[in-house]
């Protein structure tokens, strides 16, 4: 069964590569960027070359449906090139393409704070999608590119959604009405986003999923149910948001970038400032094979599991990448 | 008596830069960049450099109101740096401070297009401030740099005014109330500037501006008169947005920059897509010193002809330069 992750960060080196390719991963999105630009995205895309090269043994980067496959074949980890935000455009649309030729196959509209492209989660108001935002979605869909809006703010997702002619994602989130938080999607958007198509990635990141849910794999898979029962099958999947060695220094980066000397707690709070603990049923992440029998025993078919596992990436990936 | 023009743009030469010192500009501000990243920012700043140096018997470049003073003084033009937007920062809270250091004193929070800061007058939805909009006005306060709000939504101008701890300026625009147009001000902001000792400068771009006020220095004067009904005498300057060698290209860059491939048109519109005539009083700047008499003859006093053709201006700076 294909195993799908879309959203993963952190610091990857060949011990997790092996990792998660001996865990059964078919394809894993890391974080190419958060806040970086142009040149820093450039660097980030040649690191990810290198890393190809020196493990060639146990992944490759893939930039089709068909590639995913491959892997699928060959048992090599399929690496897909994300960034969580569109500060590598630097406001040009015509980045957009270049970085597709490139092999960029993920790009999120915007990360924690607003952009050209549109509003943030965590922004006091979120502005919807900007003029450069609908360009540069319109272009994406040419270019097959997919747009992420998992940081995004609802108004401007449910923008993105309306004005780009693909199917989109929210590649690590949760339902706000299962948890309310900033970072989790309205059931208005997972409606639009399953109607157009789309899938959502279950995330778990204990900041923003119940405790039940990072308590067992059973409950975790109840939650991905409550998805489900909002978006429907064809249009939940996972997006993990697991990460690697991260440490204040990391964390510091994702949440400050550098646009503050404040302090920032990113899906955190004052009272939970720092790292928080893995869900306990997914400590090391070989372990999310576990929840395809979880899933089972919460009732769904296989044929379902596997849509939930992978195979609803593989669609959406398949009809935006071409 | 001093002249202060807040915004100037297009191609500044020598043979530009005489005829202002001939003209009786005390101090100009010109657009050093209205698209511009980090590289291309400090690039025009060294431009500048360069063109201080060659007309070094001219005009200098001021950092301060009494550098200002000092240009009266010696008939040099001084020349303030300023920029239409915030790419400059790239995102970064700390360049505020360096390119302060490097002697840039006025930035518009945001050209045409949405940003890390705020919205624009153009987008269909103003964000207002956004937290990082937030951090670069108090730093820019902190540093000694001038905000500007003139291409800003009015939410986001009115969000720049309560967070800035100095006053802010509109350097070119007009009130929205005299003339209708996405680019003018409300008079709820004109209210806020001016509580807060702010300054606009009314601009002489007939696409803002009403054709009276275009046809006769003695029109343009009345709509001064009206802006200070709503503003207040210490709170009115002038920013005419007076173009140099502006052709299609420049437009161009000036309307679409690198963020679409589409027609834009800026402050005109379909019926009125290209360039449009200068004022009929101010078809070259050297014809602003005129608008002196046309403000007496209006019926304002020496001293309020004063603060309007600098010295308010002088009196701003001096508050936010230190």
């Amino acid at each position: 069964m294909m195993l799908i992750d879309a959203l993963q960060c952190g610091t990857f080196d060949r011990g997790v590569l092996q990792r998660l390719a001996a865990g059964g991963f078919t394809c894993v999105t890391p974080t190419l960027g958060f806040w970086e630009g142009t040149l820093e995205s450039l660097d980030s895309i040649g690191r990810w070359r290198d890393m190809e090269r020196e493990n060639a043994d146990v992944m490759r980067i893939v930039r089709k449906a068909d590639d995913i496959r491959a892997c699928e074949e060959d048992g090599k980890l399929g690496i897909l090139l994300g960034f969580q935000n569109a500060n590598l455009l630097e406001g040009r649309i015509r980045y957009v393409e270049l970085f597709g030729d490139l092999g960029v196959r993920v790009v999120q509209l915007t990360y924690n704070n607003q952009n050209e492209l549109g509003g943030s989660c965590y922004e006091e108001a979120d502005s919807g999608i900007t003029r450069f935002g609908r360009e540069v979605v319109a272009e994406m869909a040419r270019c097959g590119l997919l747009v992420d809006c998992s940081h995004t703010g609802d108004r401007t997702t449910l923008g993105a959604i309306e004005h780009c002619p693909k199917p989109i994602a929210v590649t690590h989130a949760n339902p706000s009405s299962i948890f309310p938080h900033a970072r989790n999607r309205s059931d208005d958007v997972l409606k639009a986003l399953a109607q157009t198509g789309g899938v959502i990635g279950c995330a778990a990141y204990r900041n923003i999923t119940p405790d039940w849910a990072c308590a067992t794999a059973k409950g975790f898979a109840e939650m991905i149910a409550r998805t489900v029962d909002l978006a429907g099958v064809d249009h939940v999947g996972l997006g993990t948001d697991f990460s690697y060695g991260s440490d204040d220094a990391f964390r510091d980066w994702m949440r400050k970038g550098r646009w503050t000397r404040s302090v920032q707690y990113g899906a955190g709070s004052a009272a939970r400032p720092g790292a928080v603990a893995k869900p306990e049923w997914l400590e090391r992440p070989e372990q999310l094979g576990d929840l395809a029998e979880a899933l089972r025993s919460t009732g769904f078919a296989e044929a379902e599991v596997a849509k939930i596992m992978g195979g609803n990436w593989l669609r959406l990936y398949e009809t935006v990448f071409g």
